[in-house]
């Protein structure tokens, strides 16, 4: 099966005319099948599970799985619900895919009848539930938002009973069942019961929102607590929790006036999906072919993965093998990696994306290893999302220090290809790492702070900077801490530089108390290290401070501070960006929005040294009394300004 | 006086009413000025000297500088010639500038009479030539070409007798009048004569065009060789010959097939420019009023620089404060700032630029320090040159390794802020940059030939790539040689490189011998040495070959093979790029265009390595018999390609 727009628009066109009939078959049968429904299901797999009605999209389509149901025709009676098109997999006799038009339908439940040429009946309830909130209310994160990054395994363990828990009906079994905290790679317990017990801590930091690492099931042999190797896209893992469970964080977090960003793969699943022992297509995934002859023995044949060439995704001179070896290859030999140009995996991924987000009420979605599905496909996922909820916000990740194409995957961007991505906010991996160079290196002409200087300079270039994502770190990289080589006066000024300049933040859980990786630099399994006081017996709890180093308090103390005045200041959030050129070891960052101003001062020198200020006067500062905002401190903005010691000052007009 | 949008519109309302009056005063006088005119000179100078008929433009804007000419009115009897408004500057009494209608007028000469209150007439005889060619016939240079780029006192001294000429009349003394072979921030004597007897050298290379460094008169008290301090924007510098050689050097190189760029500079001139005693305008330059008030003592004082921060001229949130630093900072104390705000001088720029393609035919400019000047006024200027000649190509000289800056100032770049430059070309150095690195660093995921594919690959941002300069060096960075450590291989391996990509490229002379500065590395006055054999007693001559070392022939005949192939290449020139990623120390580069297939292959591995051909099936050369074009030999490519050391393979399907 390929897929191509010609193709896509014969589809449609074919589903007006079954249309028709399907219309006829239901005025028969309409009396019969307003009478209550009886739950019953005979089939072992319906997905999504159910619906909602209410949404600008008038479709939706199910893929049922069981056995021979190829053989069986479907049929429904209730009102406002038709059947546009039924259609089967050409890889297995197990599916049926199923088009509805679902526009003119109220909210209830349904019998979905199956019936095969032997007359065999089989039946599954449906339901269509009635939506909470309207569109408009799902407002995603932006500038105005902190976001926590969690690696939940790692952060706490709420509830020990779900720590090994049994297998999960219609799964694999699960591999990986026991908790083993002394191996960096193991499930170490830590769930999202862990999390809402702590939202409170997340909260007083200054946080707003919340992203943690997949919560969905990962039955996977080894190493499946990261969550990025998905086996079931509608469930909560066991050992995090239940779908009720993820639904409650959310609420919780929500009435902390707080956001529940969901960790999102579209472009691989795990090798233990339960649908990697049954394919519905011949190209369900991308080099299904190798896959299915190399099924036994998988992983060793190097062919196979993606080439990780992400350029190719814009180059005009890349060539065909190369951009197929960047989309189509396995990102690992465990993730068999999804062919979202097979209509109807695209469509199962769009709509297993509404479905979480209508029922964890999510406040944005983070949407992992961006440049490597199908790019048209990406731009239509993120179209289809945006188009039902215009307020809401995706992030993408391209691991890229590149700017352009940073920026070429921003909604907005005046691409030269006409390619619009449909994501509001992209990654800055770019100032991340300059924000760190400046802070380290040795001040010269090209060196050091001007790396802030001229990084923030190319903003000219995004379509919208503040929408943009900027972090500290993430379980991929480096802890901060380490990348500052374990100075904290270093580590405080990239934090504040992260915390004020136009952006929406993120931060990675432990940062606040210096966690690092110095014994194994970059090693995963230490990054990812537990967050002290999440498990009982913990001798030292970060929750309540106990047992904290000085350093770890202070820095607790300090991003506290910063979080929570970066929370309330509005020239934070949207205000005009002026900065000066670096001048003797110091760098000037204003953002300022009516009568408050934001001075971000970035001082390298070790040594007392007096700023003259009226190079910035156009500032209009001169005589104004500002307040620091760790300190508490007043000072008077005068003709010069003494700085101390080597540091970061955060000045404001407005203290909240 | 300030310029601004709204000031200038009220200037050409002004003009207009002031038009009606002039047009009665010619009709009195039309008869007595079609008589023939002798040639009359009473006044200091008018610029430009003479002008054209046939141009786009109505308006000619004529500077007249003399003893206390603003006590005087102009007037002129010419049919089709009418005066739209007279100007004084506000700093001096000395000068008058008169607009002028002349889209009605015929070629021929006229006199401009000045009469003051006491009845005292001066007169000036005024031509307006015929042009030579129609505007559509002045093609600038593309990606068919291949520039050699020259200091011309460094290159060839072919007239012995202007080394050290007289002073010019209406300028001041010549300050630098000696020849001193031995210091190399001296004058060495080369001059245009010296290029003009060696085009057929250069053609031979393989060459197409050439961009001597400036030849205007630099009449400065020391380091004037390079060309960049004019002190008089319409006169060649005696110590390089006369404009009439200048105009010899261009219908030499046209009479070759090639092209002359012409090398301007609109952000500044030299400190002892004739108008720099008697400046027109309180605003003629930038922080004039700082250099009125330190002219005896003039560089030393610090805030007069530029600050340097070009970002200045995209970033959106750039302090005022650095945005004049950058545009309005003197480049260095020798250089006063021109300010292109005012509307006089900006027209005199513009001017001087079309005075000068139209004088010496040129096939384009290379503007210096593009992004010093008003960046209003340079797209202004590029505007009203590509106006009249809409084949012409304009590089302007950036010095950034961003692909952000490069893009921006690049005509048709969809630049948020509405910016456009007028500017068909821009100067690569990120790519320049690139490729050095990608051959000498080791081979790893994110280093080697990879920087050559992905610097390509940021090609995706560019209005238009293949009208960009690439160049191997230039006057100011150290020689191509040097930057490879002296590695001949890896030198062929960077110039090949070059010579491929879909880039207009460049070459600085000398490099085709391995010129280098390895003595002191960076250093100008070594960059810009002597090229051997350009003067008489040489005891190397690389023109005949003589003295050469077999490194140096080598290379010679490296060069010729490969600009010579380049030259012929339409597939090179206009042809479709494509690339793979790098494997196993390789880097395979095609341009195809027709049944034209150019190969460029990067080899890193210094032992045998055999490549498997198949992964590249989609380029269709299988089968195929391909000419290596340095060596002549043939080879059919098949299904694996043997690469015996390491080095560059240039093949082609089409031996020109």
């Amino acid at each position: 099966m390929k897929s191509s727009n010609s193709h896509f628009l014969i589809i449609v066109f074919l589903s007006l005319l079954i249309c028709v009939s399907c219309k006829e078959n239901k005025t028969e049968e309409t009396i019969e099948n307003q009478t209550e429904v009886v739950d019953q299901n005979d089939i072992e797999r319906v997905e999504p599970p159910h619906w909602w009605t209410g949404f600008k999209s008038d479709s939706l389509q199910l893929m049922i799985h069981h056995d021979n149901i190829a053989d069986f025709s479907p049929s429904i009676s209730y009102e406002g619900v038709t059947i546009e098109k039924v259609s089967t997999g050409d890889n297995s006799n197990n599916y049926l895919f199923i088009d509805l038009d679902i526009s003119k339908a109220s909210s209830g439940k349904f019998n979905i009848k199956f019936e095969n040429e032997n007359a065999k009946t089989l039946v599954a309830t449906y339901e269509l539930k009635e939506r909470l909130r309207p569109s408009e209310d799902y407002v995603g994160f932006n500038s105005s938002d902190a976001i926590y990054l969690i690696t939940p395994d790692r952060f706490a363990n709420g509830n020990v009973a779900n720590d090994s828990p049994s297998g999960i009906e219609g799964q694999p079994e699960l591999l990986e069942r026991t908790v083993d905290r002394t191996n960096s790679y193991a499930r170490h317990g830590g769930d999202i019961s862990g999390v809402i017990q702590h939202i409170d801590y997340i909260k007083n930091l200054g946080f707003t929102a919340i992203w943690p690492q997949p919560l969905l099931t990962n039955d996977m042999q080894q190493g499946s607590y990261h969550g990025y190797a998905i086996t079931d896209l509608y469930q909560i893992d066991p050992r995090f929790g239940t779908n009720e469970e993820y639904q409650l964080l959310s609420k919780k977090l929500q009435e902390n006036g707080m956001k529940l960003i969901m960790d999102q793969v579209a472009n691989h699943c795990g090798l233990y999906h339960w649908w990697m022992k049954d394919l519905p297509f011949k190209d369900w995934l991308n080099l299904q072919q190798n896959f299915e002859e190399n099924r036994e023995n998988w992983g060793n044949s190097f062919t196979t993965y993606s080439n990780h060439r992400r350029t190719t995704n814009q180059d005009i001179y890349a060539s065909e093998a190369d951009r197929k070896g960047n989309n189509q290859g396995w990102f690992v030999a465990t993730m068999p990696d999804l062919n979202q140009r097979n209509p109807f995996m695209a469509r199962y991924i769009i709509q297993n994306s509404i479905w979480w987000i209508e029922t964890a009420q999510l406040g944005g979605i983070r949407q992992d290893t961006y440049p490597y599905p199908d790019k048209q496909f990406m731009s239509d996922w993120a179209g289809a999302i945006m188009t039902e909820y215009p307020n809401f916000s995706i992030v993408g990740e391209e691991w890229s220090y590149n700017p352009l194409l940073i920026g070429y995957w921003q909604e907005g961007a005046k691409n030269n290809d006409g390619y619009d991505s449909n994501l509001k906010s992209t990654m800055d991996f770019a100032m991340q790492q300059k924000v760190v160079e400046a802070i380290k290196e040795e001040e010269s002409w090209d060196k050091g702070l001007v790396k802030i200087y001229e990084g923030l300079a190319n903003d000219f270039h995004y379509a919208n900077p503040k929408d943009i994502m900027i972090f500290e770190g993430n379980h991929d990289m480096s802890r901060i801490f380490t990348q500052m080589d374990g100075d904290v006066t270093n580590t405080k000024m990239a934090m504040a530089t992260y915390a004020v300049m136009p952006r929406i933040i993120q931060m990675y859980y432990g940062t606040e108390i210096l966690m690092d990786d110095f014994e194994i630099p970059g090693d995963h399994g230490l990054i990812r290290t537990d967050f002290p006081g999440g498990w009982q017996g913990d001798t030292v709890n970060a929750f309540t401070g106990e047992g904290l180093t000085e350093d770890q308090k202070d820095m607790q103390a300090f991003i506290t501070k910063l979080f929570n005045f970066r929370k309330n200041s509005k020239a934070i959030h949207d205000g005009k960006t002026i900065h000066f050129a670096p001048f003797v070891g110091t760098y000037f960052l204003y953002r300022t929005l009516g009568d408050e101003t934001v001075v971000l001062i970035l001082n390298k020198n070790e040594k007392p040294i007096t700023i003259d200020l009226n190079y910035q006067s156009e500032m209009g500062l001169k005589g104004k009394t500002l307040t620091n905002v760790i300190t508490g401190e007043s000072q008077l903005w005068g003709d010069v300004m003494e700085l101390k010691e080597k540091g970061v000052t955060l000045l404001t007009t407005k203290m909240n």
